[in-house]
């Protein structure tokens, strides 16, 4: 559905350019929330931010932005002593969420407010905003533009962002079970050429970016490198326009570079000077979640050796009309290392991600 | 995507009833080619059902129906001789498949139609009509509404369906972990009390049947028993409105009886008389599909033992709107055994598929 959506006539005048219908729409379901909760490295990120800063966040005031079924209030409530939590979700979720805190007897904290960040009205400002807006490459969905906008008009001068910081991380890899599952495939199955299907088959599996791949670590090619790195109390929404890193790799293994994958990583400071950052890292280092990660295949594979560097810039463009869409463009040159150096070689290739 | 169809507004004068642009739009796609192709199980059987007869097929003429990307015709001409295949397509797939047939140099043997069942002209009739029209739970989308219109006018005076028959087999099983994901994760999650959304995922996960279900023998709590039969020769399009069956279980060992699973087997008989007869089989004893199992949920799982009976009847309403989707309407009873006579109870539930 998000291929065929790809592909629909684009009449931005006859439709919502956030698609907000569809989107809230969606976050309405149990589904989403289903598998949000069900993620333990997720959650238990916002739990351990919770519990770690327990003593710290008696009296303060906090927003839990896009709340969905209320579990980062909930915690706020089970494990510390807020004044008031004001917890804001714009889908239908909002009413489920709202018997959730009754049910468990935290209704004197926590006030749900449903509406968009953008348009909700809070009687004081807050200390604390935290929010879960990470998609898929970090910013896919665009839902971090409501946590600024809301930053502004409603945290204190002084308050804290959870997350405080976020990056986002490529690594180039071999991909080959997916490039012999969509591609290497056609070359002769049961004994047939069915070669003419290639072309078809680089365009409708490589042209976006694969959501949900899950990279081992043995398939990263080199040490992986931030591209991107956001401080969330300094980003604003027009940063979000344009984004562009740089990257350099050395190559740590001979094998098939397919493509590179991406993932991120956000961190939460601690409320006392001095105390712990908790981090939550999507990576194929640490324990799994429901983004898994984001693989951007090249046309070609390339064989590599030990010693060859990869370096090249990335762009983020975010799409101009459809405001939750952007387009992942990278350029990367490979040299061969002082052993090999006639290996050289420099392509460019653009993802949409959707649109 | 198909959660999301069910829930739109239903207003059949403005939408196709047969969502044909929906429908033959995705198989334009290769993603379903794909999977299909492999799908090892079901190749490899329409695969074995060609070369088990290859030497029948000499001089026949096939028609292979919704023939995607041509497999079936490919191998009839790549392991038999047949005087003609015309491979017949809906689908904008069709151009690719008269290049594959080119590419394999079988172009003088098959012929591809690029039209739907119900309009294209042969200029003969044929031996043998040959399609793999099966969905989830065997009619779902209903193209051997297709196939029943292309025997009618196609197939010779005795000539060969392949396949030839079909079932759809029930079970009464065990469904733990979907369960334990879906409801039991409401009960405490994070130490918080959830279950005001149970009745949400009630809604959300068990009113329609569960596609890409996996069963594993063990979950199975009694022997899986053919509900419905269909004989591809004798079945007709009016048949398909409404279709019942039957069914008796003896429990052979105590758990929690969750719901029903469903799968269905297909038989090609052979052209030779006395010649064995190829099956395809979905279910759990069987080499797995891409069609997996079809799962459906009761409302509230039940405990049996050892020597309770379960028995009742199945009902497919086909939705006399929409015309590929149907109701699968279940009702039973639960007889304790002699041990255990009062443990008895009646259920009825009926699952929207989709529509
Ligand atoms: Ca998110
Ligand atoms: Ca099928």
């Amino acid at each position: 559905s998000q291929d065929a959506a790809g592909e629909e006539e684009e009449d931005p005048s006859i439709e919502d350019p956030w698609q907000d219908e569809e989107y809230f729409g969606n976050y309405g379901t149990l589904r989403l929330h289903l598998e949000m909760l069900s993620d333990k490295s997720r959650t238990e990120a916002y739990r351990q931010v919770i519990l770690s800063n327990s003593a710290s966040l008696s009296s303060k005031r906090v927003m839990d932005l896009g709340c969905g079924t209320g579990i980062i209030s909930l915690f706020c409530a089970q494990l510390a002593r807020p004044s008031m939590v004001y917890a804001v979700e714009a889908s239908s979720m909002a009413e489920y969420t709202r018997q959730l805190v009754k049910q468990n007897g935290y209704d004197e904290v926590v006030t749900v407010l449903q509406g968009r960040a953008e348009e909700i009205e809070l009687p004081e400002q807050v200390d604390v905003l935290v929010s879960e807006w990470m998609g898929n490459c970090l910013l896919f969905e665009f839902m971090v533009e409501s946590v600024l906008l809301a930053r502004d008009r409603w945290l204190r001068d002084g308050g804290t962002m959870w997350p405080s910081s976020a990056a986002l991380t490529f690594v180039p890899c071999q991909a080959d079970s997916y490039y012999a599952e969509k591609m290497a495939f056609w070359e002769r199955p049961y004994g047939l050429d069915f070669t003419p299907l290639q072309p078809l088959a680089q365009q409708e599996f490589f042209t976006k970016p694969k959501f949900s791949h899950i990279i081992e670590p043995c398939d990263c090619l080199a040490a992986p490198c931030d591209v991107i790195s956001l401080d969330m109390y300094t980003l604003q929404v027009g940063d979000l326009e344009e984004m562009k890193g740089q990257f350099h790799f050395c190559v740590e293994k001979s094998g098939v570079f397919h493509g590179f994958t991406a993932w991120f990583t956000v961190c939460f400071e601690s409320l006392e000077a001095g105390g712990a950052t908790v981090e939550l890292n999507t990576g194929p280092n640490s324990g799994p979640t429901h983004w898994k990660q984001t693989l951007f295949m090249l046309d070609r594979p390339v064989s590599v050796c030990a010693g060859d560097s990869i370096s090249g810039t990335i762009v983020l463009q975010r799409n101009p009309v459809w405001r939750r869409h952007m387009t992942v463009t990278l350029h990367w040159t490979i040299k061969g290392s002082t052993d090999n150096p006639d290996n050289s070689q420099a392509g460019t290739k653009s993802f949409p991600m959707w649109r």
